[in-house]
């Protein structure tokens, strides 16, 4: 099981460093490798680059074990992927939805989905050994059901899981989607950081929080909802109810809203004859102008990363993360809006916290959520299923 | 060692509560106990009360091993304290301090302190065991030392550890002072909740984080540093910088600068005869005054209240826990501060984050820091010593 953990958490790694990592001899762990190799749950593949004597083979999870299915559920998207046990992505397939259709129209679009994606790698729903799926929204992680979630109410107390089920055998794991985020970012980097933050801005914002090596979901499973910190107490009323919240002035709504201004205030030829264009202007759009020197885009970029910078720098001094890696539909918008935010948050917070901070993109992109999904699958089925395949 | 640490954290228990915890069964656990009574480590004491057939055995660490030394450096005062290994206060001394004259006049105070407390006790120095310090800056913990501590400049990476090795041979631990509350707490609480922060308000404001039952330190040692969070964007200057930060608008110093404000418009009687008598009014006398109804000392309470809640609030979004419990100074105001700060929190932070939050004065009160130091002792001495004693 440990061992097993570990070479997922570590990618493929020799047997040599395996047993060092466990801190098992080496005729200990060659035993037990030996003995999950028969069991054909681990596999030796290639060779690891050595610098001299015996080669040692690289180990990983025996790709026969079947495979995983990873989704991610975003306030306006629907992504749907097949992966390997070593998170390989073998089909993956991304659509528009609108998450408040309900659970109901949403989960059978990603049960055809994922029937569809199975058939084009040559699966069936036998093979699938663990499902993991990210919402948009506060999750009970025990029971995997949706807590007063305020940008989809009608999926309140539903079951995706026994929902799943009646097509699969295989567990199904559901959780935050920035959690989701965080935990990929966390695979992805070996757990070689134990404390740094995911910043999700979209529709929404939210952040996945990893503590000690961990995510870390709070108390009620609502840690992270840094979407209505205040950061003007005389800012426009957000839809939970206060004033100012950092969601409502500079999340993608908000940096539509500062675009259809300045478009119609007659402060920006680009933006307007978008809003001719398309009857809106998308924070994408916002993008494209700035990066053309458009001086009314540019202004409203800086606004929105300064006031989550603002945000960002009240959980920065609270929490002293050592990286935070900000992702969601927002990234695509330049390098400006980054800039901004930096500069925000060494404003504001105490150099001692910031002496080493890190604030980036999240290197995993828009696949975070899909790769979290797939991670929360393997991950916890090898915990509820033990060592048998 | 696990056995040991178990019983320390567990404030005594039965051999079979203690097997049971740590997954032994009771003739392992009888055998381990043996052995560590034999060793003179552990001590049955007492008898516990059971439901029928053979009472079980209090299990606790032996007295003999010796006597822990707990110190408490506030910005303002010092409290030294000779602790047993279950914690119990067997001497202790408090008296007011200024930080900032430095570690050569207030360690040696300390030391002078230290060696009269151990004498009142019939104890010697060799009978130490351990010695926790909580300070109040940010703290390197590996090597004790403060970095950039910004109320008392003098004690930057000052060596407390080496200063008292030259009396002491047992193993000195330094750590941050609200760190050390939380600590404290966490071990009153025998580890029943596993999220939950300590806010100090005093001259500043600190916060101590307990995350997945252990104390949360930051990637720099610097979490916690709430005092600096922005409540108020036009707000006064603080001396990190910054304007509005919630330490210079609601700690003790700016509840006696609207006290003095207030008397001196004459907004008050009661606390205008307080600066006649005394020259200043500290935030105990507005407590009293409040308590009085001095309808502008109650202003000023609310008004201190409602900008920390504000803050808590942000945390209370971002980190989700379980309970808040507020300590230093000010809980001496009244409970018209508590009450400003809970209807604050409320009202800003989201419905799910406080449907169970509860907000609360420290239960271990004054003596937080103290036993926190004594915890800090005890269990690292337990680490770092391994089972010899």
């Amino acid at each position: 099981m440990q061992l097993l953990e570990t070479t997922f958490w570590s990618t493929g790694g020799s047997r040599h460093g395996m047993a060092e990592r466990l801190g098992f001899s080496k005729s200990k762990a060659n035993a037990l490798i030996a003995g999950l190799v028969d069991q054909g749950l681990l596999a030796e593949s290639g060779l690891q680059k050595s610098s001299g004597g015996r080669r040692a083979e690289n180990l990983q999870l025996n790709v026969a074990l079947g495979v995983l299915i990873g989704i991610d559920i975003g306030a306006t998207s629907i992504d749907v992927a097949v992966l390997g046990p070593d998170l390989a992505v073998l089909a993956h397939h991304s659509e528009p939805a609108d998450v408040r259709d309900g659970p109901g129209v949403l989960l059978a679009r990603v049960r055809t989905l994922m029937r569809e994606l199975l058939t084009r790698c040559g699966s069936s729903a036998k093979e699938v050994i663990g499902i993991g799926i990210g919402v948009p929204g506060p999750v009970n992680f025990e029971n995997g059901q949706l807590v007063n979630p305020p940008l989809m109410p009608a999926w309140d107390s539903f079951s995706i899981r026994d929902y799943l089920r009646e097509d699969y055998a295989a567990p199904v794991f559901v959780d935050n989607d920035v959690n989701l985020m965080a935990l990929g970012e966390l695979w992805r980097l070996q757990r070689s950081l134990s404390n740094f933050l995911v910043i999700k801005v979209g529709t929404g914002i939210g952040c996945g929080i990893v503590c000690h090596g961990e995510v870390y979901r709070g108390a009620a499973g609502a840690a992270g909802d840094v979407g209505h910190i205040c950061v003007d107490q005389e800012g426009p009323r957000c839809h939970c109810g206060n004033l100012g919240c950092v969601e409502v002035m500079a999340a993608g709504p908000a940096i539509t809203r500062m675009a259809v201004a300045a478009a119609e205030a007659g402060q920006s030829t680009a933006l307007a004859e978008c809003l001719r264009a398309h009857g809106t202007i998308e924070a994408l759009d916002v993008g494209h102008a700035s990066r053309e020197g458009d001086a009314a885009a540019n202004a409203i970029i800086q606004r929105a990363g300064s006031l989550i910078g603002q945000m960002l720098a009240s959980v920065v001094n609270f929490f002293n993360p050592s990286h935070v890696f900000i992702g969601g539909g927002i990234t695509r918008i330049g390098p400006l809006f980054l800039a901004s935010v930096r500069q925000s948050v060494y404003q504001r917070s105490l150099a001692l916290s910031t002496r080493h901070l890190e604030i980036q993109y999240t290197p995993l992109g828009t696949q975070g959520g899909l790769i979290g999904a797939g991670v929360l699958a393997m991950q916890e089925t090898l915990r509820v299923r033990g060592v048998a395949p």
